[in-house]
């Protein structure tokens, strides 16, 4: 792969990619045309550019703080930061702070996907993905409800027994289609099933596995959406697929080697992000914030985890506690 | 100790009885029977019925994944899978959906021991114990609050303000002893005090040491929740005490080698459990959620941590930062 | 540094000085002129009182539980228990059961700075600073609304949205002098610019970076909280100041080693932790707790973590995976 300093720009439209899993900048172009799509219809074409300044100020970042060449190149320093660009003019309105908070956020994105790699990755493993961006668009969205020069749209903090349940339902069959591409389209925060499209398009052009995964993410969250009845306009504008599309691409293909075994493994983890995504919009009501894609991410920290041949710790003493007398009842070998 | 490849019924029971950290079909034996007199009493069947699905489940789940074969013959993947089957059939109404849950919750509960386990456990030290029955149970409980077919019983989202404080005052003698057991029977979410006479019963069969110091945890529970005019119902109940007599088993006799230093330690944990069980209540409250075991799994995490000669990091600067540049002031052999 | 075997009152000053990150006993000693005035011009000696016993009692829980010597004798076990016993007086009404938790929170905070030492400092090289001072009081302060002996003053648990938004504007020049010098105090949650000023000198005593560091906190800060609309009261108290002074310090001068590319660093985590304070005013709320150092704590945390030369996983399969085959697509070498 040629990543022998390629420009910011080549760099950017990876890291555009790398939303998805993917490292490709063709891939990029497509994802951008399909923020620009939905852009064009809502007529907020704030989350375009913002990911545009969001994706350019992340991995200029990482540069200026000369994180490994390798990945940034990839576009691995660059994803948080489109999405922290993408989401912070989805929850706020446009001003002069705003795009203060872009910039500052999308920067700090990049210092939290080292800080997440240097931790997760790498003492447990578990790759930090999309967590820097949910971190630090929570913080700024919460913030926001401090300061009296950003103003939050449409949420406000609130407890989950506010609210509305919808009667449950089976949309009709072409509704479906375009929740199926609305499931994918959300992960960028866009509501448009045509941009949907454009972004599996993307997501094929780079990895036809890939692909298969999302598709199947999208179909099972719509499946176990509807029969535990979840909130039907949630469903419909593709707020319970994202999350289950990014489960199923990570478990099932990207950080694991796929298999029936794997397959498997990663149908339970996407069927178990449906839940989680329920869970967390009760959890952060209170704050008045996103739940972003953390359905996906905490689900995909706690799958990624466990290592073959890893033995619990079978309740015996713990070997040089700072209380203990050092003597262990059983032995030190199998106390961790 | 008889590893080799029991059957599912027996791990599954071993499961029951590592509730209380112990390793014992008869135990477990002992311990359905409490939940079946607590369930006689009340006439919910489903929580007994449903600790049975989740055992069987959350073992028959290490099995497919092939965990570690000894800690499954312990029933180690087992008893994280039995509360989630007790703890759902609790504060969810009965619907087709609700197995579906506790099924999904019991092998995710499997998931989630592994991953504790080569996070916490392999690199720090820290038992897993029943931090992902925990998580589990609250993922999946504030998830009914956005499903239309699962209908959470009782509590609801509320803010701390909100909960009824009762006048403080001492118990009658005979209210105290019925207060002691159901202090033990709670582990099991039980209301009975027959329940907890057996469970501790169950408990002195396998371990003397572990039945006083669970005999030692609830006396010191009542003493503080009293003392500092905790709500009387709720400490009527017993759910000041079930957390207070986990952390005195495991941190007086599990995890740390019994010793007058040890015993101290631990009484130190306890009473810190029973604040931190008054905190917790609070802090879930927004969320609608219990706080299970949570006050125990926090204090006990926090109790075993420390090691031995484990030097804090005495505020000189970071070698190897990011951004630092490569030469501390200070020596690096300080500075971790 | 004459460290062997100080008694528990040089320990204890030292401590004092620690929280901000000072080892000095004389700094101590202006650290307890500063709270005592604050004390005389409020009328509330408690919380110089609860200093003092916090303190001792974390200083003395190091000593029996054998800690190491030097760390005890630097005074490194002694500033979380000084920051529980200043604070829980401040949110507390007077009471025995106050005393009673601030004895066992300080005790507690000593076993907690072990913990942090043993996982975050030991494995993830993240000093622990305040951390175990802002979760006991979390803990203690939201147990006391369970508790019928202990009295909230004050704050209750609320939506974020019930917060009232003053309109923005700048503060008179000899106002933001004050302000200045409150940013300092409310370290130590004290209101009073004048023992902010006997701070500053404290820490200027003992070392001139940090006490230029500080300076440039408290200064940005009042900048950016200005700019960003905050709340004018509590930008006039100093609570918009104290926690970017922290950051400053300790990003900047105490653990990285200072140079112009760890200044322009510096600065980011401090503008960062504005927002962080915004943040964490919302989130924490609904349980009623005050965000304490909490802004600062998690900023320092993610800000410190990065390391040189550190890869972020790159999206490749994770060898050894429980669920995998053994054989991962890419290269074990790049999967961490």
């Amino acid at each position: 792969m040629p990543r022998a300093n390629p420009n910011l720009l080549v760099q950017s439209l990876r890291g555009a990619s790398q939303v998805f899993f993917m490292e490709n900048a063709a891939t990029g172009v497509l994802f951008f045309a399909a923020m620009a799509y939905a852009s064009s219809v809502s007529g907020n074409w704030a989350t375009t550019i913002g990911a545009a300044v969001g994706v350019g100020v992340a991995t200029l970042t990482a540069r200026l703080l000369e994180c490994d060449e390798a990945s940034v190149s990839s576009g691995l320093y660059g994803f948080n930061g489109i999405l922290v660009g993408a989401a912070l003019p989805t929850f706020i309105a446009a001003s002069p702070q705003l795009w203060v908070s872009i910039v500052i956020g999308a920067a700090v994105s990049t210092v939290l996907t080292a800080a997440f790699s240097a931790t997760l990755t790498d003492k447990w493993g578990i790759p930090g993905s999309t967590g820097p961006f949910v971190l630090t668009g929570w913080l700024m969205v919460a913030a926001a409800y401090s300061f009296g020069r950003l103003q939050v749209t449409g949420d406000a903090p609130r407890l989950a027994g506010d609210l509305v349940r919808g009667a449950a339902g089976i949309p009709a069959p072409m509704d479906l289609v375009a929740i199926f591409f609305r499931n994918i389209a959300q992960v960028y925060l866009l509501g448009s099933a045509v941009s949907g499209a454009i972004l599996l398009a993307g997501i094929l052009i780079a990895s036809v596995p890939a692909g298969i995964a999302a598709v199947a993410g999208s179909l099972i969250s719509l499946v176990v959406a509807i029969a535990m009845g979840a909130d039907p306009s949630a469903v419909s504008q593709g707020l319970y697929g994202f999350s289950p599309v990014l489960t199923a691409m990570a478990v099932g293909v990207i950080f694991l080697t796929p298999s029936p075994r794997v397959a498997a493994y990663a149908a339970l983890a996407t069927v178990m992000t449906v839940f989680v995504q329920g869970a967390l919009d009760v959890m952060v009501a209170p704050a008045g914030i996103p739940s972003f894609t953390a359905p996906y991410v905490l689900t995909m920290y706690l799958f990624i985890a466990p290592k073959r041949l890893m033995a619990p710790h079978p309740h015996a003493p713990v070997a040089d506690h700072m209380v203990g007398n050092g003597t262990p009842a059983h032995s030190a070998g199998t106390a961790r």
